[in-house]
């Protein structure tokens, strides 16, 4: 099934924009097996749109519009659909109704214009709209299928979850095989690593598909797996996780598309443990991950931002002469720091980092990118050395997630070093 | 100047990336004047790519391609140049010299397939490449213009600010009149309260074109004026700006599109200042941005996240029984975190935050969004209310802002309350 894209609107064309709506298309329709091959963004013109509209139902055997649906005089998506499929508007008794019902439930006011939303084409299945008033919509000729949906992602996503992909299996599976996908999210090792580890490939995949995806903070690894039908391709999904697991489980932190903080916090509650954080190269964005998830106070105690010598000496207590013999960037300084903080909190845990992180304060002996992370608890502490050689800010996130990734690992009992 | 933007490379069309290169590109054409009327994205197919670029040159007065010039197997963009303006390859002295000097630098053995990249269409200009290895192309056909660049974005955008910008400023000169543009970037006000303090409109834009860009950081207002010249051009801007500055200055805290922390960390530099922080509901963001900027730990001393009520009373020395009787989103506790961390930390100013973020924490008097910012120096302590509307994360950095704008005003004497 070949797809095209069609994004429409201004504000895509004048740079204003960036165009998140098509990725976020262009990935569900993969993992549903259709095969995008082309993404095309117009403007507000109405005989462009009719004309991409054409031209892509008569090369493509689907094409997926956003945008241009809204209620205002520049948005022409629906009248580009009449002219493109010559039909007429009607009277939706079912959007009007959820328009009627949306103004309800937040109080406000209905004008003619919203009523108008109400207007869909004649020959169009009507795609409900659960976050806005807009409603998209599903046309099928001559085997040939056209959808178009708002622009507005969070409208546009519950349609494509909730109708579009749903559709699409329906369509395909009629054809014969069904794709699902699984994202094991890992951080620590490199991919290159990962891949040599996975080696016979064929062996654990079987015939199913394997994309490294490395970002900043680690790598994922989306696997796609055929089968004759849904409960054939998840078990073969299964399968395939069991085996990689077996030689790279300790660098998987998550199944589930979830953030490392996420998943700490989780291991936290679970085992309603405390956790404090003496950060200094990192300057705060530790404490941040953790605090961006909400109930985080139920673990997270406090934080020191000991970015100057003095507040690592006055509040964690760290020994002035050790960091005068051994600099603040060292292992035995990293040691103090987790003990300190955990100390002054009261906390089961402390975390602590301290490094270098560029692109200045790099001495003869201690490069850009060395840092330490340490972890302490009532009983130890573990400090471990990284070397991280990116620009700034993205040493920063670097850190975090190793710094995050250090305790979920002491936590489980996981074998730290590589 | 009709403009039509291809983007090319199969990540693009299974959503593993997010078209960023094509909004930077449709920004800065936009802004020297040309008229992007579509963007088109394709995959690594030879074919497609030779068929979009020929089209792209019958319809559009320029075509500007992005990706597929990298060194392996699958980057085909210059194979399909070849195909579509019928030229063939030759060696480029100079391209050669830049790949040899590029390896030489990073001290790197060079491979056959790096020297290929020396060989471009012999009716092609070339783009030099000042980050990596692969050359641009620029080629005039009969009166239209095709460009193509490496897809790696920091490369493109060096080439676009550098080569094709100029040379579209350039052609267009010769055809009358020149547009420059002056962003303008606002916090702390509502984007219809900024539109209103503007009116009547013409009377302080007079011909010009202005936007109002809204993020969760506050608006930007981007003004482009259009003279007979540059310096006309430019003159106008700079009118424009100051009868702007005089009904809306204090709101602007950067004319060259600076984030807010560079802006306030030149400042306390400046004035060799110095600066602690004491963050309870934004956990540690405040401090992260500061320490984004390379240098802040010249001004930024020490940041204390005291989520805890402990933390506030034990390192910033709140009165407990302050916190019993007003609680610690108060007014009286944001002033004595503000005036605790100054102490402790023996800097100029002390800045603290304290808030409910959301989604839970709401009390019957407390709403989610209520916060309180702080600021402390050697005289005074001042306090000011917010309410935020919006989700966690979004709170988060809204409350981030505020707090490093509130610092912004008081160093610059500005009136804080709106």
């Amino acid at each position: 099934m070949k797809a095209l894209i069609l994004s429409i609107g201004d504000e895509l064309l004048i740079g204003q924009t960036v165009n998140t709506n098509a990725s976020y298309i262009a990935d569900k329709l993969t993992e549903a097996g259709a095969d995008v091959k082309k993404v095309v963004t117009v403007g507000d013109e109405l005989d462009e749109i009719v004309t991409d509209i054409k031209a892509g139902l008569k090369n493509y055997d689907i094409v997926i519009a956003t945008g241009g649906l809204g209620p205002t005089h520049d948005d022409i998506t629906r009248e580009a659909v009449l002219k493109a499929f010559d039909t007429r508007l009607v009277l939706s008794e079912t959007v009007l109704e959820d328009i009627r019902e949306r103004f309800r439930k937040y109080n406000r006011q209905m004008s003619p214009v919203n009523e108008s939303q109400a207007m869909v084409p004649e020959t169009a299945e009507v795609i409900r709209n659960e976050a806005g008033t807009a409603p998209g919509f599903w046309i099928e000729q001559n085997k040939k299928y056209f959808a178009c949906m708002p622009g507005v992602p969070h409208e546009m996503k519950l349609m494509m979850d909730n109708f579009i992909i749903p559709k699409i299996r329906s369509l395909k599976k009629s054809g014969g095989t069904v794709s699902k996908r699984l994202n094991l999210l890992t951080t620590g090792i490199p991919e290159s690593t990962l891949y040599q580890r996975l080696i016979p490939l064929e062996e654990i995949i079987e015939d199913a598909k394997l994309a490294f995806l490395p970002n900043v903070y680690g790598v994922k690894m989306r696997i796609t797996a055929t089968g004759a039908n849904e409960a054939d391709a998840d078990e073969k999904l299964i399968r395939i996780e069991q085996r990689m697991r077996s030689v790279v489980g300790r660098f998987i932190y998550s199944r589930a598309e979830e953030e490392l903080s996420v998943v700490l916090g989780r291991l936290l509650k679970e085992r309603t443990l405390t956790i404090s954080v003496a950060e200094s190269c990192t300057g705060g964005l530790i404490c941040d991950e953790i605090t961006n998830i909400s109930g985080s106070s139920k673990y997270f105690e406090r934080g020191i931002i000991a970015y100057s010598n003095a507040a690592k000496v006055e509040i964690l207590h760290v020994d002035e002469d050790l960091i005068a013999a051994k600099g603040a960037v060292s292992e035995e300084c990293c040691a103090e720091m987790a003990k300190g903080v955990r100390a002054i909190s009261g906390t089961d845990l402390g975390l602590s980092i301290t490094g270098i992180l560029g692109p200045t304060g790099a001495t003869t002996t201690k490069p850009v990118g060395l840092t330490y992370i340490g972890i302490a608890d009532s009983e130890k502490v573990v400090v471990k050395k990284f070397n991280f050689a990116d620009n700034r800010i993205n040493n920063k996130k670097r850190a975090t997630h190793a710094a995050l990734e250090l305790v979920r690992r002491f936590l489980l009992g996981i074998q730290i070093e590589p």
